[in-house]
């Protein structure tokens, strides 16, 4: 469940508390909006992941830690102490802008639950705090808590945590996108038959998506191209076109919080974003590709047959 | 390139050096046969692999090394001092059998350098120093060693080093099997509908092959089943299925040096290894099912169109 944002005078803080089964028994990401008469002009945010495990037959605290502590960033001090929670302090993040004082929220969980997802140009989280659902529910090794902070609809800051690899990719504005502090620089490559993808079957199982998902792979791989890989979350997959690993992602049947957080982490990365049908992408329009370079994506969509979807922000 | 073996009096030898321009600049697989007059009737093999790399603009060592030194088993103490080389000890082998004098190798360079891959009943080495080429072009984040050792065509032993996660995979024949230290069980999951697979698009670009591919892919995802995943080597997607984060393994078109290794950790993690027809699984056939149970395993099967194959034995 999501917490209701409680707006103090100070302070603003959200707090999403997830259950999680599998790497550990709990998720909370904590992010709390200051304001500094140092820097009246400038809205500081502090976010924190939490991610821990409650003692068995208990509602509270020790056991062993999986995942090692790690930090980034120059960050507050994180609020520690929650049994044997691992807190990750993504640091702190300053926008130089007066914000409205109205905060939208897009969740996964959220819109489950029956709240609308229509953008404004208001500051907006997006957020999945487990995205690769499937992957979660086998123990495949590729889960992601993924944030994204979006304002007048551009994406501010994305950040990223692969938490079975315990890799945090960050991204800011202008400022360049990092995994664990190291900075990040996509392949640049160009050339589509020298190049390895990144996609997803997708959950729909609908015979005409199926059909139109794998004529597309057939299409790009008799191009031809290297090779296609699949781990199971577009954060993370997205991440590995930042990190260079992959040269471009793509994909249709997605929604706004797989996106939000890395497609900053892309772009900051030297990459592009780009609608399936090569032309501008859209936060809202669950499809999406993300290169290397223009060249690349470009070429991706003009392989692309497109699959009709309903948008994130549709009303009806 | 893979040095002839040496034959000592009381040590017998393989050394492959392999040069690797990603994940280090070297990387050595040792292999000592021992002989002891206490266990006279036990060939004992000590496996060691050394990653490393030299110091730029000379032949030779320091600098930081980017893997941690593992240590597995209570192997003999490793051959260290090799420049900033990490090495890894993979253990101590104790094969209870007086083995024939006549040791057989086979190796994707050897292959490729024009030598057969006829399987005899001799024991015999069957080894992939970098399974995943692809991925190692492109620096996406999977690439195995893997080492297998067969004896009356059947595996005794086997590797499987997945060198950027840092993660030593083995299994040794009624011994179980381990990831780095950690018992491995496959998840046993019967249930074809409620499966997560892996699997490779593979290399092949004959619109003949892909057209399969994909629509053995089709008819998997129609049964329904949960998803499909790639990470681009199939050692480590086997391992995957060892450690039960997938249900199940199939390719066509991979070879024998892809599967030794990694076989006998899914059979000694409780899984069974198939032929794509059904029917039982062949080392030498470049096809393989690899399941969490006979069941699962089965229904693959049953959905497989086959792709015709000139096996790894072939003769002309």
């Amino acid at each position: 469940p999501i917490t209701t944002p409680t707006l103090l005078e100070e302070a603003y803080t959200i707090t999403i508390d997830v259950y999680c089964p599998y790497f550990a028994p709990f998720l909370h990401i904590t992010i709390i909006k200051k304001v500094s008469t140092l820097k009246p002009n400038f809205n500081i945010f502090s976010i924190t992941l939490t991610i821990g495990r409650r003692r068995r037959g208990s509602g509270s605290s020790p056991g062993a830690c999986a995942l090692a502590r790690l930090r980034l960033g120059e960050g507050e001090p994180a609020a520690g102490g929650k049994g044997c929670a691992v807190v990750l302090d993504v640091g702190v993040l300053e926008v130089p802008l007066i914000l409205p004082g109205f905060y939208g929220f897009i969740g996964e969980e959220s819109v489950a639950a029956g709240e609308g997802s229509i953008l404004t140009d208001n500051p907006t989280w997006i957020i999945d705090p487990i995205d690769g659902t499937t992957n979660f529910v086998h123990r495949f090794p590729f889960v992601a808590v993924s944030i994204g902070f979006v304002v007048n609809k551009k994406i501010e800051f994305g950040i990223v945590y692969s938490c079975v690899e315990d890799k945090m990719y960050t991204a800011r504005k202008g400022k360049g996108a990092f995994c664990n502090g190291q900075k990040l620089q996509v392949s640049g490559q160009e050339d589509i038959t020298k190049s390895l993808l990144v996609t997803e079957l997708g959950s729909n199982r609908d015979p005409e998506t199926i059909k139109i998902i794998l004529s597309n792979m057939e299409r790009l791989l008799s191009i031809p191209i290297h090779g296609i890989r699949a781990v199971g979350t577009a954060a993370v997959n997205m991440c590995l076109v930042a990190t260079g690993g992959a040269d471009a992602y793509y994909e249709m049947g997605i929604h706004c919080w797989d996106m939000a957080g890395a497609g900053i982490i892309i772009t900051e990365a030297g990459g592009v974003l780009l609608d399936v049908s090569g032309g501008p992408f859209d936060l809202m329009s669950r499809r999406i590709i993300a290169a290397s370079s223009r060249a690349i994506g470009e070429r991706i969509a003009k392989a692309l047959q497109i699959i009709p979807l309903k948008r994130d922000d549709a009303t009806n």
